[in-house]
């Protein structure tokens, strides 16, 4: 009983993850998209688009790793993909929040799920490429949806978008080809500069 | 290329779902939770409560059939589960919703969704019944968390509750207990009568 109460405590804690408001904004020029509905998006993405992975990937612990790759920034905080500042400081403030939230899970299922987080951050595995070229395409997609507001906002140079979006090309070759497509005609539209 | 196009039509179109909202408030007396990140839960949940499935579970279907199970709901609207004008007509418009959002999609691709879709519908699988266990405890854990707000906002009376909560013992014995248990005691302290 004491393993399904942790358990049960860590699925209320995650809650507080759709309380983690991202710089995307929705399709339509919606309201800012939150860490769980990026999660989800992402994770249903992964799924409709798997072959077009460069290499095969197992599509559970893939739709897993979308799912929980932001789960630290409950505690962490978004960090913009373009705020340098932030970036920098980025990485020992998610591992104490990995530390503290995986920690209310039985000791079996934190070192589980923590594996499958530090998989996806260190992006050697096919399945942690896939999954990071569908954290770089779902905000891409919205936001060429919106005509690049999300960029003008924040002045986010094409070249920067191009070096974030660089990674898609180890998970996915077609899918990168869409990428190069969209920042193109987003240059071309003067939305990205 | 027409393939993959389809595909991100269909990822760009389910954004919709992101502005979806149901009757459940997430945690902390927080706003009202919108359907994506319903989903993106209860995937979670799946994975990390599969244990306690009463018959085994191919996990990575489960987990999609809790994304993709209120798709419909972009068209038809969410109907509360204790609205009974609403769940008259619930399944024909959630039909129509079915085919026209699953259509964007290659038509392979069309009918391997419908049938997940239509499987959680039914209830009658291993995961199906599993999925809708999360689909019930879900929202009971953070209503739970909550002290019962939803429940005597709507003034929905324990047997109702009782009744639908009823089908979880279906996917899995041990959180039907959970179920009961939490259930019995919000009784006890007046947030159901």
């Amino acid at each position: 009983m004491e393993r399904l109460e942790k358990q049960l405590d860590f699925a209320l804690e995650i809650d507080k993850e759709k309380n983690v408001f991202r710089q995307t904004h929705l399709s339509g020029h919606g309201r800012n998209e939150n860490d769980a509905e990026h999660a989800w998006h992402m994770a249903i993405m992964a799924y409709v688009l798997r072959e077009h992975s460069n290499a095969e990937i197992d599509i559970a612990k893939t739709m897993l790793m979308c799912l929980i790759h932001d789960i630290v920034e409950i505690d962490a905080g978004d960090t913009y993909a373009y705020d340098e500042q932030a970036l920098k400081t980025q990485s020992e403030r998610e591992q104490r929040a990995k530390e503290r939230i995986f920690s209310l899970l039985p000791d079996d299922q934190k070192a589980e799920l923590s594996a499958v987080f530090d998989e996806f951050e260190r992006g050697e595995t096919a399945e942690a490429r896939f999954a990071k070229a569908m954290d770089n395409l779902q905000p891409l997609m919205l936001n060429n949806s919106n005509g690049g507001a999300d960029w003008r906002e924040h002045k986010v140079s094409a070249d920067k978008v191009i070096r974030r979006q660089s990674s898609t090309a180890l998970g996915s070759a077609a899918l990168y080809e869409v990428t190069q497509n969209i920042i193109e005609e987003n240059i071309k539209k003067g939305n990205l500069t």
